[in-house]
């Protein structure tokens, strides 16, 4: 067990309230919520509570927006293939070069099978999007646009709206994975041109393998999985009933700390970054400083290596990452990173720093004591530290070419 | 709450031993599997332990053959259109008219969209496949045979070893939607020719919300949700660390019980068949009862409508179902009833009661002695049971043509 946990992008801690109101739909509650008997019908209308509480977070007009999914990765599949299938006659997809492989992975296969031409907009050092790209690669040709709300390595906001609103007047569809979004910052559909939105219930102290899309009323959309009437004949599987639960009442805590999120969790984020990039030198923040997550900050360290600095954090009780989770195990930098041109004697090694209101001073003290440390031990061992005034990124990366 | 719960086909109790299994990953071991932190890697130890569980429960040859998916629904997409892309030149698919909405929902929307010729090969009045007609469809056109192992209405079981040799002879793939069958049946996919196997959780006393797909060694397949690296690339999304451990556990706890399913629970649904049948006149038994899971009964009752008797069952504390869940709401006689020309004046009738480990002999008394007299009451109001002898099915059936 870590005893500060600074991981909460990849993952956050199922907030014990959560598990205490999905318990009873375990092994007392348990019938199907489309079975016909009494039984069924209680355990259906908890399914309908907890849309409305995930309706008051994200302020979407009508309950029935949100579509019940296994995750944002599958919303996000869901959210793409169905703009193909419903936008007769277009058969472009715009989205950015720093997206979720839950996107980038999905259109990378869509162009290779010749299913779609795909416009990867890239973004600026600080991780901004190319506007002027983006504004060429709209047309009548294009049948969505899926743009994260804010990434998840950096933090980085998008201009959701501005994107929507420059989206629909080429006619085309405006998704976005607002899994990193959803519970760290105000959102509020009903005032929005955004027309489909992923979410995820263990980014927000809700429980693993159980998500959302938003898709707005009369946008027409295509099950990804199909049998059953379920979810009004949108995804078909037996509710996942307790899953549901527990992302309604994730949902309405979120909305709760919404206020503290902004406040003390970005407060302690401020002074976790101001205190390392102060103690520690060859050291600076990646993304826009200016408009990003409350929680999150991406640190590089230079000249050393993020994994082997995650193992020695991990000694001292300091979870974090590099990367995101779902491409680690890859020793190349992030894509995010590479996107933004942070050149490789940084982007090797840069971590970050996700905090949730679960975080304490405490833990921000405890990676202020380890960090600078840790960083000095791996220089010390790092040929590229010692003669970097030569060193040139090539060098520091055989596998760059 | 019932007090006699004979839906078990729909969904079962989730064992609290499963429950106790899944706590410690929500809130404590509650790392992302796929995070380079100790922490992480600690969470997919647990991942890998529930993979060997389920892997024993079926007789996998190998633990990678297991694909985590969010359900049988998802499984069973994921084997039909997997097989569409990796069987180039193929675009026939084989299946049954009974088979689950999971796989005929489907495959008609792939027929509906050109995507794919599809054979239905009709049953016979027990529910038996016509193997003439199955052979007929197979040719070097076909790409997967989806067949269930067992039905989920009837409990009539599918001669699976055969038609996977069968499917074989053509070079097809040969699927197997074994939802109801898993944890009923001893499977033992070493000695098999079946390439894949759907699989749920909440069947078998496991979480809802969970299930996997058995892809045999060697098959290629396709992810249907694309994204991160889980499942070594076969289905993305942050794995559903509690879900997977509580099939484990389930899966674990399934082989220690096969036995009694086999003997004690088959024993009251003889019990309570063979009763029910005694006591009510015109009622009688759909299926193949030679040669059907040892849970289940469908049992047609005359001239009344099931929904009805669902109500004053449920009045009684009983709990069952007409047709399946995931079709609930219709008020047509099940599509599988309605393959096996089950006549229209008892199709509405019939009753599924389906038993788990967890019934007890009370269940059956209750429910022999509230069947009885709540037959009798609906008859004594209905004017086609009044008029039995001159009721046509065409008459008791206004849609039917």
């Amino acid at each position: 067990m870590p005893t500060a946990y600074l991981d909460n992008n990849a993952t956050t801690r199922c907030d014990p309230r959560v598990v205490e109101a999905m318990m009873p739909y375990f092994s007392e509650q348990f019938g199907n919520a489309s079975s016909m008997h009494e039984f069924g019908a209680k355990v259906g209308d908890a399914v309908s509570k907890a849309r409305k509480q995930l309706q008051a977070l994200i302020g979407a007009p009508f309950d029935h927006e949100i579509i019940y999914t296994s995750g944002g990765t599958e919303s996000d599949n869901m959210a793409i293939l169905s703009a193909l299938e419903t936008q007769r006659g277009r058969d472009e997809i715009v989205t950015s070069a720093v997206e979720h492989p839950a996107v980038l992975s999905l259109v990378a296969h869509l162009e290779k099978t010749e299913r779609a031409k795909v416009h990867i907009i890239p973004v600026d050092s600080a991780g901004r999007l190319d506007m002027e790209a983006y504004r060429k690669a709209l047309s009548p040709k294009t049948a969505i646009v899926s743009i994260m709300w804010a990434n998840n390595e950096t933090g980085t906001i998008f201009p959701v709206e501005q994107l929507a609103r420059m989206a629909h007047q080429v006619g085309a569809l405006f998704h976005t994975d607002a899994v990193q979004a959803v519970g760290k910052l105000p959102i509020n559909l009903a005032e929005s041109e955004i027309d489909m939105l992923s979410l995820s219930g263990h980014k927000l102290h809700g429980p693993k393998g159980i998500g959302a899309l938003f898709v707005r009323k009369g946008v027409r959309s295509r099950p990804l999985i199909r049998g059953g009437h379920q979810e009004r004949g949108r995804r078909a599987g037996t509710e996942n009933v307790p899953g549901i639960v527990g992302l309604g009442k994730a949902a309405e805590l979120a909305a709760e700390y919404m206020q503290e999120e902004q406040t003390r969790v970005a407060a302690l984020r401020d002074w976790l970054e101001r205190s390392l990039l102060q103690a520690i030198p060859n050291s600076f923040v990646t993304g826009d400083v200016e408009n990003r997550l409350p929680n999150t900050t991406n640190i590089a360290f230079e000249y050393i290596e993020g994994e082997a600095i995650l193992l020695l954090m991990n000694r001292e009780g300091i979870a974090a990452s590099s990367g995101s989770a779902c491409t680690s195990g890859s020793l190349e930098p992030s894509h995010v990173l590479r996107a933004m041109n942070v050149p490789y004697t940084a982007a090797h090694g840069a971590i970050r720093f996700s905090f949730s209101r679960e975080n304490s001073e405490g833990d921000v003290e405890q990676v202020i004591a380890a960090m600078p440390g840790i960083i000095e031990k791996l220089r010390d061992m790092s040929p590229f530290w010692r003669e970097r005034e030569n060193a040139s990124s090539a060098e520091f990366n055989p596998t760059y070419a």
